[in-house]
């Protein structure tokens, strides 16, 4: 069972190495969930030092010694098929990005991350920016430090760097292009949105209280019917709900709200999506680099094609609906399918990005790219970022918050460390539209097959057009092989202009 | 806030590698917790993974090729405290295990253990002993493979050797002598406590259903009151109860049923006496080796001296059975104290260990312990083992299991890699025994305040006793400093007169 180096090609070896690291990583992702949904307060510090003990080991793995030479020498291997070479190219890049940090860094980064995220989940009920400014300082700083190492080996901007962790191979110029056409879109769009709404019925909320535990089980309920394996998986609580765990055992959290059954049930479609896509990483290829998932642009295009595309779509709900009276013993005009479509498909400029619409949500990340890049550029400082985020939001959406806690402090991303993973969201958006018009195309009966709660085309178009290539090509050339073409904000236009100016 | 190497001596440098190694084994603990607890059973694969590979990676820091100059040079440092001392002491006797072992067979014991723990999850309810043989097989083969070359570098026997991961110093010469002592005592001893017990009226059993919502909240509200600090903890299910996580963090399961809420609420209160062990670890030394619970018998001491000595005691009930009444609105004869006191001193020879009274329990280790010795002496082969099992069983006991679930399968210890660890459990008992004998007389109002739900003056008396000093000292050393002898059954047996002859 066990082999011994003598026999192992280069390329083996770090096969070998890349699958212990995958499995410390994996460690690193199963604590992370349970930090978020199971552990007491009071073990934050001890998790802490796990983390930053998995993540320093992970690293120092990465840049042991020899690494260069065996990554020259699996090089020259012609045996390898084009997996292996895939798998190879991502060890290279991601050895090139580890040599570009000290271990020391890693550590600081690691526990800088854990301290602020800490101090965000205080001051953020507080409504006290000013308090963690100097841990964000701090953050932010060893962030900076990182990129730039990073920058430096790859030769990148920086700002590129930056997004090269969540989006492989992406460039900020181009998510400019991307991102000031829907920046000039929007505006106008969202006024003929509010008044096509307008002449329309106002949607009534199904009355509660929604029980939890009921609650659960239509969540559970429709996951399962979607095609998520709960043999290899979970749904929990946590505060900010995520899809967490690893691909033989995925994690998904949602919260409740017992007054509201239907923004906790669309959260967990969402997640549902996000884990179908994890489920669905080739099997083979688990414990390797070319086996993870592709990068944020294309997990976050999963969960909106399932949330956005198709479970607020009028197909799912008619299917859909019927089982929700059904939980909740639900009757009435507020239970009517299309009532809850037009309540799935409200549009309302408001401060919080985690619950906005569709159309609204590519302006709250307009507004965090664009202080990302100013940052970045050293354009604007850390203390003047309520402001700038105060005066964004008024120009974008119309609209501004009343305090930080609906501003600046309401998403942990930045608190954590995570700087440049924003505009993710909106790649996946559009990504989302794209791959969801060329799977209706390609399998003509798959929205009447919807409607009847039958997701298996759905899931088998997705396992074979993303999820089975996982990174062995880029989010655009899985879009190529897909859709017929790179990306493209007009499908996503259209979409909004189909579902809502009709 | 990061030390550079240089600025270090070599206890310091120690100190540091054992922090991460700690850290690590910390990270081990919650995934082994979760994998009890919460994860599916299709997460199983990965989590071996994952654990394996702390395990190697462990093993590897702890046999860096200059750890032995390391541990040299920290020798002759003359500036350590008594503390630091010890836990150099206990560095190099961990490190000198660890070289002892090639990080191959650390990893293929971890798989062997793995996958016959997941065989015997099967094999259990399906009563197929033969169907696990194999795996059973390959496992000891690598845990004695494992025990004797730990045996050859610390000079022991093999069974010494094994029984060293357990019990720090431990002799099974010793326990042989403690256990011929009790086989001798408790044969005729059971008689006369059944006799006893005949003449007295047959408990009733409270009537259910005992939702587990309310067992559960009962089980919280003991424990809060014991001192369990849940800023620290918390309490989940799992098929088999155990104390889980780390000091910080601190994991206890049980598992319930809605029939009868007697054997859970005492199942909970024995993992709190885990617990609180673990709680009280000192602070200052929690990421060091010195730090760590001591051993087995100690923790298992701190368990039964809960749940045996005090949570079984006419003190306590006379304060927890009004409490349990309030959880589930009970009356009538069978929630009379003295009732529920009757019923929780019930004496009953049976096939199960875990279900056992604290008389028949020894009867049980002792069993296991003979079995073990035959086995590493080589005059028992695991295809016997059932047949040893069920004489071993009407010699001690004089009953026969009719099958192996209710024999020789229903524990889990030896198919997880667990051999030498039952004896501990006994040791445990005597030890709580001597214990509390010595808190009681040093601390007179304390069954007192028991009697009025008032834990604070035992907790401190063990805080100050056991908790607080780790592995500063040795199970003997403890029960000498805070009793004032060795290890004496006499004091165990006093008390099962006491309770079960009065």
């Amino acid at each position: 069972m066990l082999q011994t180096l003598q026999n192992k090609t280069p390329y083996q070896q770090l096969e070998s190495r890349m699958a212990r690291i995958s499995a410390l990583n994996d460690a690193a992702a199963m604590l992370h969930w349970d930090m978020a949904a199971m552990m007491p307060p009071g073990g934050y510090a001890a998790r802490t030092e796990q983390m930053s003990a998995l993540n320093a080991t992970t690293h120092s793995l990465m840049v042991a010694p020899d690494m260069g030479d065996l990554l020259d020498a699996a090089q020259d291997d012609s045996t390898l098929d084009s997996w292996q070479q895939a798998n190879l190219k991502e060890m290279q890049h991601n050895w090139r990005k580890a040599t570009a940090l000290s271990e020391d860094l890693v550590e600081a980064l690691t526990r800088a991350s854990a301290i602020c995220e800490e101090k965000w989940r205080s001051a953020r009920p507080d409504n006290d920016y000013a308090s963690l400014l100097p841990e964000l300082q701090s953050l932010l700083d060893l962030v900076l430090e990182t990129a730039q190492a990073k920058a430096d080996v790859l030769g990148l901007s920086l700002a590129d760097a930056m997004l090269d962790d969540y989006e492989p191979g992406g460039r900020v110029a181009e998510i400019d292009v991307l991102f000031d056409d829907l920046a000039g879109f929007l505006p106008d769009f969202i006024a003929q949105a509010l008044e096509n709404q307008a002449r329309k019925p106002q949607p009534l909320i199904p009355e509660g209280p929604f029980p939890i535990e009921k609650q659960r089980a239509l969540g559970e309920k429709l996951m399962a019917t979607l095609g998520f394996d709960f043999n290899h998986g979970r749904l929990d609580i946590s505060l900010h709900p995520f899809c967490g765990g690893v691909p033989d055992d995925v994690r998904l959290t949602t919260r409740y709200d017992e007054a509201d059954f239907t923004s906790a049930l669309m959260g967990i479609l969402h997640e549902t999506g996000h884990g179908l896509y994890e489920l669905g990483l080739p099997r083979q290829w688990r414990n390797q680099p070319v086996g993870q998932s592709l990068g944020m642009s294309t997990h976050e295009s999963q969960s909106l094609l399932i949330e956005m595309q198709v479970c607020r779509s009028a197909e799912f709900l008619e299917y859909a609906v019927p089982v929700m009276r059904d939980s909740f013993g639900g009757s009435g005009p507020a239970w009517q399918t299309e009532n809850l479509q037009r309540l799935y498909g409200q549009v309302k400029p408001d401060f919080i990005r985690v619950d906005a619409d569709e159309v609204t949500y590519p302006a709250h990340v307009i507004l965090r790219h664009r202080i990302e890049k100013a940052i970045f550029a050293n354009d604007l400082s850390l203390k003047d970022l309520p402001g700038a985020w105060n005066d964004g939001m008024a120009e974008l959406l119309g609209i501004t918050p009343p305090d930080d806690r609906l501003g600046c402090l309401q998403d942990l991303h930045w608190y954590a460390g995570a700087w440049g993973y924003f505009p993710t969201y909106t790649l996946g958006a559009i990504t989302a539209a794209q791959l969801y018009d060329a799977a209706k195309k390609q399998v003509p009966q798959m929205e009447l097959e919807i409607s009847r709660g039958n997701f298996v085309p759905l899931l088998g178009w997705l396992r074979d057009n993303v999820h089975s290539k996982a990174r062995s090509c880029t989010p655009q050339g899985i879009l190529i092989q897909a859709t017929g073409k790179p990306l493209d904000a007009e499908i996503f236009k259209q979409h909004l202009k189909s579902r809502y100016l009709s």
